[in-house]
C-alpha cells in the first residue's frame, strides 16, 4: 500500500518536514494546515519540492466546523471553504480531511449535516476537489465514525466520503468491524495512530499522546484489516500528535514513523482476510524472537573494575580475543564481553547485547527491512562477522545463530581457562537498558519489531533523583527479557544513567555467599530494608539474617518469589544475581527503588 | 498552626530530605516509609538528626489494606501493624496514616471495617500509637472521607481518627463542608495538596501531578477553613507526588513547599470562619497588585541592537544612568532599561521586570515573608534603591512606589531627550518571560503569591521545535500580565526561548507603518498567512494587503479584535506592538504559532 503521513508528526518547517518523509521513504504527505501558514513558502513552491522529492500530497487538514450549523453560519462555511479549494488546487490536492463540528454546530441532525454537506460537495467538485468526512472523537454531535457514515450516506455525493482514523475510533471503545459496511471507495482516506492505553479525556489523549503503530495498546492491524476488507485502496497515512515527536530529530522520527507502518503493514498482510489484498502484500521476512541472549558487552577504556566483579561472581576467563583487545567471560550459558577498543576516555557502559536466533538471515533482513541502522565494526578477515544494528538507545544489537557449531565466534577467544561444570549463575535472566527521554516509544517500537519480542510490564520506580519509567520487552517464553528503563529527566552523570545485566540462578543465597566468598562486596542494602522485608512476608527470621548478611533482596506475589543481590555500580554498569521461583514473572520493583536509593547513597555519601 | 512535609514530596535521601525541610522552615516532617526502607540511617540515627535539626516527626506513612478483610487475612495485617508500631516506637512517632483498602478488601461492610480498625485501635494503643484512617480517592470499598468518619464514629476507639487529605477529597468532586461535623479531636491529620484541573483516572493524576498549594486549581483556602471549623488543631502538612519535584533541587523545592503552606495558611486566616482560630492568625502582609509595569530591562554585553528596535519603534533615548552603565528609553508608559553592566559575552535577554506598588513598604514586607530571594544591586548612594528579589526564571522583580514623586529614579538618568507628547505606544501591554521545564509551577506560585497575580489563561502552541505551554499570570484589571511559557524540553540555543515584551497602542498600523517609516523590518509573515486570514474572518481586502505590508497579524474573537506585530529577535529578546479592541483578553496564540515557525525559519534559513 501507499504510505502518507501528516505534517503535524514532525518537528521543523514544512520544508525541512517533506525533506525527511521523502528520506524516510514515505510515498506522499499530508498537508496540516499549520505547517502551510507558517511557512515561507509559497504553494507552488512546496509543490515543485514535493514533486522533485518524489512525494505526492495526499490530504489537506483540517477543515473545521462545516456542518450542523445554521443557514447563516453555513454561508461563512462556504466562503472559507471556496478560499481553501481555491488553495487546494494551488497545491493540487484533491482531497479535504472535514472534521464533524466542534466549535459551531448547534443541530442535531443527519438530515441538516447531510444537506450541508451536499452542498459543500457541489462547491468542492466544482473545484476538482472531494471531502472526506471523519467523526472527531470529541465532535459536538458526531463523534462515531457509524454516524458519519450514515450522513455521508444520507449526503448522497460523489465528492463527499469518509476518512477513517483509528485513534478517534478506537480511542472510544467503538467496534472498527463495521467499517466493512462501508464501500471501500467511499473511504477517501485512512489515518492510523496508535497510543497508550490512559485513562484520560480523551482530547488531551489525542493532542498529546498519539504513538505509531506498534508503540502503543491499539489492535491496529485489525483495523487496517477490516478497511482493507472493505476494499479501502488509498494511502496508509499516519496522523500523530505527540509531544516528544514534535521536539525530536525530523529525519529520525520520520524514519521511526515509516517503520512502524511497515511493521503495520506486515500485521495486516498476515491477518486472515475475507477478501484479497489488491496489490501483492509486501510481507517482512518472519522470524521467531531469539530463543537466548548470546551475550552482552561492557565497553570501556578499561574494564579491568568489570573483570574484578565477574570473577568474584564465579565467572571463568575464556581468553583474549586473538586480534581485538577484547575479552571474554562466562559461566553457564551467560557471556559477557569487555570490550577496550575505542572507548579512550570512556568509564564502563553496556554497549552491546548479542541475541541467538534460529534463522539468521531471515533476522537480519527482517531487521533491514525494518530499516534498522546498520553498524560495522572492524571484522579480521578469520573472523566471524555478526550482523549488527542499532538500537535507539545507541546499543548495538548482534544477531548470531544459535544453530552455530564449535567454529563460531566464542573460538577466537584465546588463552584463556576451562569454563566451570558446576556453574552457580546459568544464564542471562535479563538485560536493562536506559532510555533517553525522547527515544523511548522508538526503542519500544525497534525491539518488538525488529526483534519481534512484545511487550511486556510497565511501571514507574521512584528513585532519589526521579521516577524512573520501566518497560519491558520480552519473548513469549521469557527466554529474552529487556527491561527499557527511561532515567529522570534531569538525570546528569558522566556515565550515564546506570545500565545492567541479571544474570540467573537456582540459589540466589549460595551464589551470593560464593562470591562473598571471592571477596565479592555486594551493594550495601540498609538494615531498614530487611526490618520491613520481615514485617512484610513473615518469612524465618534466620532466613532474613542470611539475607541481610549477604546482601540480598526478597519479593513474592500470588505466584513465586524473586531472591537476587546487586553488585556495586562501576562506571556506568553493574551486575545482578536472580533467582526466580514459581511462576514469578516481575523484576523486584520494590526493590529496585531500594537499590537505586543506595546507589544514590553510595554516590553523594549522604 | 505548625507546618510539616511529607518526605515524599521531595527528592535525595532521607537525610538530604530531613536537612532541606528544616532549612526551609518546616516544623516537621512525615515519615514516608519507603525513604526509611532505603534509607541507610537507622531509626535512631534518623531521631537524633531529626531533633538536631528542630524538627518533629509527624506522622509515619503509609499502612496499607487494613481493614475490609477476611479473620484470616486480619492476623496477617496485625502481625504487620505490630512491627510497623515497633518501629513507631523507635522513631518517636504517635501517628500512623491508615489507607483505606485498595488491594485486599472483600468486605464492603461498615461494621467489619470498624470493628478491624478498633482491634488495630487496641494494639496501637498498647504501643503509644494512634491511628488516622484515611479514604482514598480510589479505595476498593471506602473511598470518601465521610464514610472513612463514619468507619471511625462506629470504631469509637480513642487512638483511631481520621487522615483528611485535600486530594482525595477535592478530586472526586466531594463537598468538604461536612468536615465540619467531624469533632476536631478526631481529626488526627491533616495532608494538602493542590492539582491542575485534569480530566483523568484519579490514581495517575495523583500520583504524578499533584501540586503545592497555589499552584493547582483547588480551593485550598476553603477546605482548611472547614478543618480549622472542625477545631483541627495539629499541623498543616503537605503530601505532593510530583513528577517534577521528586526531581529538582531539594532545598529549593522544600522552600517553595514552605511558601505555599505560608501563602495558603494567610488565605484561610482571611475566610470569614464561625470559629475563632485558636493560635492569633499568621497573616501575610495584603497588598494589592501592581498597578502596572514601572520598567523591563534588557541586559548584554552590548545593548546597542535593542536601542535600534526601540528608536525604530518610536521609543525616546531618555539619558543614560549618572553611575552605572544603564540607557533609559520611554514611549507614553513605557520604560525600558538597557543594562550592559556585569553582562560580558551575554546576548540580549529580558533581565528584569520592575512593578509599581501602591504600598511599598507592605509589598516588600510580603516578599519576604513569602521567602522571596532578594537581589541585591550595587547602588550608588544618591541612587533610589527599589526592593528586588529573584523570581524562579531568574528574572529580577523590583518593586517601586506608583507614589512616586519625580525624584524617582528615572531623574537618575541623564543627557537624554524629551519624551514624546504623543506617543504611539502607551504602555506595556504584557511581558512574556520563558520558564525551565522543572522551575513552572514554582513560578506560578512565586508569581501569583508574591505579587498577588491571578492565574489567567493558559494554552499550548505549537512550535516546529515543540509545543510552547503559556500561562498567564495578571492582575484583574490586566494593567500587569505575565505570560509565563515553558519551552520544549528539548530546546537549546545559547541565547535561551526567546522572551518579549509587548507594548501598547490604539492603532497598530500606524505605529507599524511609523516603524517602518523609522528603518524598522518587522519579523516577516508568510504570505500563506494573509491568505489564511482572509479566508477565515472575511476582512476588506485592502486592511488584509495593509496588514501584509506592514507584517501585522490580526485575531478576533466573541469579544473583540487583537492586532499586532513583532519585531525580529535580537539574541534572546524581541518586542511586540499590540493593539486590543473591544474586550479581547487573548494574546493571539494561533498568531504566536505563525511567529514561532517564523522565528525557527529565520534562524535555520529553511
Amino acid at each position: 500500500m501507499r504510505t502518507s503521513i501528516a505534517t503535524v508528526c514532525l518537528s521543523g518547517t514544512l520544508v525541512e518536514k517533506l525533506h525527511a518523509c521523502a528520506e524516510a521513504g514515505f510515498d506522499g504527505v499530508e498537508i496540516f494546515e499549520p505547517d502551510l501558514i507558517g511557512s515561507p513558502a509559497s504553494p507552488e513552491e512546496i509543490v515543485a519540492l514535493a514533486h522533485r522529492l518524489g512525494l505526492t500530497l495526499d490530504l489537506y487538514q483540517p477543515f473545521r466546523d462545516a456542518e450542523g450549523v445554521t443557514e447563516e453560519e453555513f454561508g461563512d462555511v462556504l466562503r472559507r471553504a471556496r478560499a481553501k479549494f481555491r488553495l487546494m488546487q494551488r497545491l493540487g490536492i484533491d482531497t479535504m480531511l472535514v472534521c464533524s463540528n466542534v466549535g459551531t454546530a448547534t443541530i442535531d441532525d443527519d438530515e441538516v449535516s447531510a444537506a450541508q454537506l451536499r452542498r459543500l460537495g457541489d462547491e468542492a467538485a466544482a473545484h476538482g476537489v472531494r471531502l472526506a468526512y471523519e467523526a472527531l472523537a470529541w465532535g459536538r454531535f458526531v463523534d462515531d465514525y457509524r454516524r458519519a457514515w450514515r450522513i455521508v450516506e444520507l449526503a448522497d455525493h460523489p465528492a463527499v466520503g469518509v476518512c477513517l482514523d483509528s485513534f478517534h475510533i478506537l480511542s472510544r471503545g467503538h467496534d472498527p468491524a463495521a467499517i466493512e459496511q462501508i464501500p471501500g471507495d467511499k473511504i477517501f482516506f485512512l489515518q492510523l495512530a496508535d497510543a497508550p492505553a490512559l485513562t484520560m479525556d480523551v482530547l488531551s489523549w489525542s493532542r498529546h499522546h498519539r504513538l505509531f503503530p506498534g508503540e502503543g495498546a491499539f489492535d491496529l492491524a485489525t483495523f487496517v484489516g477490516h478497511c482493507l476488507a472493505a476494499g479501502y485502496r488509498g494511502p496508509m497515512s499516519l496522523e500523530v500528535f505527540n509531544d516528544v515527536f514534535r521536539q525530536t530529530d525530523v529525519l529520525r522520527t520520520a524514519k521511526q514513523a515509516k517503520r512502524s507502518l511497515t511493521w503495520l503493514e506486515d500485521q495486516a498482510a498476515r491477518l486472515p482476510l475475507q477478501h484479497p489484498r489488491p496489490d501483492g502484500p509486501v510481507r517482512l521476512p518472519e522470524v521467531a524472537p531469539p530463543v537466548a541472549v548470546d551475550f552482552v558487552e561492557v565497553k570501556a577504556e578499561d574494564t579491568s573494575d568489570v573483570d574484578v566483579l565477574l570473577r568474584q561472581l564465579g565467572f571463568t576467563f575464556r581468553g583474549s580475543h586473538r586480534s581485538k583487545q577484547v575479552r571474554l567471560w562466562t559461566q553457564g550459558a551467560a557471556r559477557v564481553v569487555c570490550n577496550e577498543q575505542q572507548a579512550r576516555d570512556q568509564p564502563p557502559t553496556l554497549a552491546a547485547v548479542g541475541f541467538e536466533v534460529v534463522d539468521l538471515a531471515t533476522s537480519a533482513a527482517r531487521a533491514r527491512a525494518l530499516d534498522a541502522p546498520a553498524v560495522f565494526r572492524r571484522t579480521h578477515a578469520r573472523d566471524e562477522e555478526l550482523p549488527t544494528f542499532r538500537a535507539p538507545d545507541g546499543t548495538e544489537v548482534f544477531l548470531a545463530s544459535v544453530a552455530r557449531d564449535e567454529a563460531g565466534w566464542v573460538t577466537e577467544f584465546e588463552g584463556g581457562e576451562e569454563a566451570s561444570a558446576a556453574p552457580l549463575l546459568t544464564g542471562v535472566d535479563h538485560v536493562n537498558l536506559a532510555q533517553p527521554w525522547h527515544s523511548y516509544d522508538e526503542a519500544v517500537l525497534f525491539y518488538s519489531s525488529v526483534l519481534s519480542l512484545e511487550s511486556g510490564s510497565s511501571q514507574d520506580v521512584a528513585a532519589p533523583t526521579g521516577l524512573v519509567r520501566s518497560q519491558v520487552v520480552r519473548s513469549n517464553d521469557g527466554a529474552v527479557r529487556l527491561a527499557l528503563n527511561v532515567a529522570p529527566q534531569a538525570f546528569t552523570h558522566p556515565a550515564g544513567f546506570p545500565q545492567h545485566m541479571a544474570f540467573s540462578t537456582d540459589d540466589a543465597l549460595a551464589a551470593a555467599r560464593a562470591a562473598r566468598s571471592r571477596g565479592l562486596r555486594p551493594l550495601p542494602i540498609p538494615a531498614n530494608y530487611y526490618d520491613d522485608l520481615f514485617a512484610r512476608f513473615d518469612l524465618d527470621p534466620a532466613v532474613v539474617e542470611d539475607m541481610q548478611e549477604l546482601g540480598v533482596l526478597y519479593d513474592r506475589d500470588g505466584t513465586g518469589d524473586f531472591t537476587h543481590f546487586y553488585t556495586e555500580t562501576v562506571g556506568g554498569v553493574f551486575l545482578e544475581v536472580v533467582q526466580r521461583s514459581g511462576s514469578y514473572e516481575g523484576y523486584g520493583a520494590t526493590n529496585a527503588s531500594v537499590r537505586l536509593a543506595a546507589q544514590h547513597a553510595r554516590s553523594t555519601g549522604a
